[in-house]
């Protein structure tokens, strides 16, 4: 951390900054002295310093940090990609990993013929919504607890495991017995509460990017959720809020190599949700491939003009099994391999 | 509601999909048909129909909505001013609400310090963070359930009601006991699970919009919790995130204008989290009141490099006495007043 | 300016690295050497120094300014508000400018008689479009020369000083020539190459923000036209592009605080383009003026619905005598005036 | 075109505002009478339509276009792909472009031996920067006349067609006359005027999309130079300005996909300016082709650490050469192919 001074203050007062930080925190203080400001740099373990608190010192020009504010999920001090398994079913490493499955859990008849249609197609685990956010009250809010028994239903016949979404800390134990993987909305990614409950679970947690959310704020989201002890977390980019509005948001391909960088967490993309529109899922998903994703979310609906949410969004089984296809000489190409249950 | 067929859609297909929309939808519908598109208008209430699911079908090229999604907050169907009266200070219509109070509750000495100084000055409402919302797991999260009650203590001793943020739905009740406005908090305005259950209170809720929300998601989300029959919802512009970052986030002064359009509820400006620098927070106060706000939520500290957050953005007791004092002859100009108690 | 090593450079070849800068850079350079990175300070101008070029350094994690990289524009270096005069009215200082006008000048007789209304309600200067800037190559694009020549006969009628938008390099001496400052819009702001012309004139430059230029980038155009010699610069914040699509743009109204800070510059504020609605022209005027603005920009038209560009957001002289009064009250309560001919 | 009048208009109002309306404009209007509103739909041409001066209208609450603004552009008008040949290169169709070279023509040793080294790689096309766009006018401007003919010295050497970014219209003559693809820069993309002089030109275009511009105003500053008569656009997606700056920029890569279903016109990716990042160049250069792009632009240097600009995005030729190899075999998944000279 860099503390830039004031043009003003005098050598003296500097002096007595320099003492009163080095009294609060538990760092070294070492200073630059230039023509017109002077530098201090804090060595050691500044994670913990709040930046806004020095900035308001009168003497203060500007903080800047040199370094991560992460720590769990900082590759530096973790350099193997962490690979997670569930289910027999590995992501990360060379192990690309296909969600596939409806926005919505609607009836038995439909997630089990979805789920049927993407395991024979290939996918490595089920997604489907019991409980969905939505901007309106007025829209289907989803079938919940109903929903979630529909899943098991579906994972009982076809052996997918399955992802969903939680919406509220009162279903934690719940979606602990009942899910493979629980999914973070990108609404609920800054809902600190709820992920450093998660953080007491041993489930692995599928955390989407906020709409508005720097890619240091989301891997901030997941070190919540290890702080408490659950390392298990897959991030997931599923567009930004920009003001492009052609495609529901701008999806952020860059944002993955970025994430392959700083963390050693895999990080999987959402073609559907990002674009909002089905013909762009096929290119997305070669694409996320191409810039190094641990593998992809599709919305895929046996009928999605009668789907009762963003029917816009899915593609068809059909559709599906054409996508994944294309992906298996997409990830050959990369050297990997999509990842199938034993 | 407008639904916009593609170019290449026979006649016969057309009126299919007409036949298809009137029996799924609760709505009348109309035709104009043009050189190379036709147009269908929806007549009646469109507020639970999902447009993306219409846009699904292969035969229309867009929908677009010709009317607010929101009813309950719609300024259409309640044409006057909502007025919120909270322990016999009013906000809305004439009058204007100053909330002042620190970022975070640190000790007894220092709410009730500031408690007084602001009630000295002649604030409305205390303001004071129990649960904080923190970017990083490391960062100190507030004193929680002790924070409350200090802020009861702080109250008992000024007389002023106090606005704190909640954080979780597992303590609504303790909120609903203790508190007199509950904050929603702008990383929390789409947590809807939690929306509808302060939707079931008769508590005053101040919302924040959230960081990346537009003004329509943020009606929707006062929407959520007037559906469970609360109407007693307090609008807050704290700032968008944009590309510029000298400032913490921009402040969206015309988002005032809109909303005082739109709907009948109060709106009030944040211009502490909103910029996050103490200097902008007297010109954006005046700039807010000059704008049409009906309150303004300032962060004041009685020993700003001490705080333990957001020291930056606060200011002292001093300061918030000259710029309620300032307050007061911009609230003349516009014939409004600084609601006060009783 | 600060450059932070990475991880695992040693000590070698960071001694080697303050070399080469040393022997490249026209500054002293000193060093931090923390727990795991060593910082680098620069000590003289580093204004022409190219941060991504040392960014590129493998030895190099981060490269951060710690001082603005203009100097002409820097309040650091001029410490007191540039008072622009043109034509006997200031801007700048006390003075508030009132700058009113059609979107586009359109014939003699709306040209003088809207010159005519806002010269009898006070407005300092008249605007009006000669050339164009529209996003259709099929939209009118302004009476181009014979606009100019419509704009001189105004002022001749009521010696209000002209303001008018330059599109083109090769209409500089014409401009220079007919126009009392010359206006450069927003979708030019980075046009450089016209920035060094217009900074080799001596003619007041009106220079828009950008849609999407940082605060920084801003002045940083200022600074172009500054270097060339030419220091008499008005800027103008007219609305960022956001993801908010209510308004046309978000305006900045704390870019005025900012820009305050940072230069000695005088801002004014254009809330008819920022907002694009004429319901929100009077209350940004009003917010601009508490904010500190130098002055605004406003559209009037006499007859607003037949206007050939911009009706939607254009007031009519009726309304601007009522905001021009209003905007008395707010600059009498900010100790300051606007501006008036001698 | 669809207008929306207000709630309360009547509908002896709403029949004298469509008289009005069929006066002015040469379409066709007929109506849907809702329960609140009523819409007028337009039949025809509206694409010189102001949409802004209908909305002025007291009588109308909104206006919305269902068509594009765009025609000359328009895929609906023009199904096949524009392919543009270059001195024997195709861009376009099945033929991908990769468009090689320094940010900065330095030297006739550096732009000839990268040249060379493209070459020998495979490259289609080289570039290089003679005049340049610098956010500091005390940054390298560029060799600027003496760059060109640099680059003509290079391509005289290896026989690549040049690309080079014009900055002035004064400079067209030259460039049309010593320059195989003329670029026009993100910062000028909405520089009409030059767009307009260009479009008298016969010389193939590279158009940059701007950094805040949406994807239909980038088509509208193609449409621009086509309405002139240069019907050779070449579009560059080059990244986004968001909230986001770990990148530079945002790379839209779904903005690709967007292109291709609304215009025929070729379209490119720029990586290097896109992420500011060198190790972002390969996965999203693979990224670029799965999604469908019809080639790139990417920065080379001899030695990137001497680079007078931009040093930090740019690749090696080793590199450069392993990424082009990477692309073959993308290529020919996609069943396309680098597009190579005769």
């Amino acid at each position: 951390m860099i503390v830039v001074t004031k043009h003003s203050t005098s050598e003296e007062e500097i002096l007595k900054l320099m003492e009163e930080l080095q009294s609060t925190y538990p760092v070294q203080i070492q200073k630059i002295t230039g023509s017109g400001c002077t530098v201090l740099g804090f060595i050691g373990d500044t994670s913990t310093i709040d930046m806004m608190q020095i900035q308001e010192d009168r003497r203060v020009e500007r903080v800047m940090r040199v370094s991560e504010p992460f720590k769990k999920a900082n590759r530096a001090f973790h350099p193997d990609d962490t690979i997670i398994e569930v289910g027999g079913r590995k992501i990360g490493g060379k192990d690309i990993a296909i969600i596939a499955g409806p926005c919505s859990v609607e009836s038995e008849e439909q997630i089990v013929e979805v789920a049927e249609a993407v395991k024979a197609s290939g996918a490595t685990f089920l997604r489907g919504g019991a409980y969905k956010p939505r901007t309106s009250p007025y829209a289907f809010q989803g079938l919940e607890e109903d929903g979630l028994e529909l899943l098991k239903i579906a994972r009982e016949k076809t052996g997918l495991p399955i992802v969903t979404e939680i919406m509220n800390p009162h279903t934690i134990d719940k979606f602990v017995e009942d899910v493979d993987i629980i999914q973070v909305g990108a609404r609920n990614m800054q809902n600190f509460s709820m992920l450093k409950e998660l953080g007491q679970t041993r489930k692995p947690i599928l955390l989407k990017r906020g709409l508005s959310s720097t890619i240091e704020e989301w891997i901030m989201a997941a070190e919540y959720i290890m702080a408490g002890g659950n390392e298990q977390v897959i991030l997931c980019e599923r567009g930004i809020r920009t003001f492009e509005n052609y495609t529901r948001n701008t999806l952020d391909l860059s944002a993955i190599c970025a994430v392959k960088k700083l963390s050693h967490l895999p990080v999987i993309v959402d073609p559907s949700h990002a674009t909002g529109m089905k013909f762009m899922v096929e290119p997305m998903c070669m694409a996320a491939i191409a810039a190094g994703a641990d593998g992809v979310i599709i919305e895929v609906h046996n009928n999605p003009a009668k789907a009762l949410c963003d029917g816009a969004q899915s593609i068809t089984p059909e559709d599906f099994e054409r996508v994944i296809n294309k992906m298996r000489r997409y990830t050959a190409l990369e050297e990997r391999q999509i990842s199938g249950g034993r």
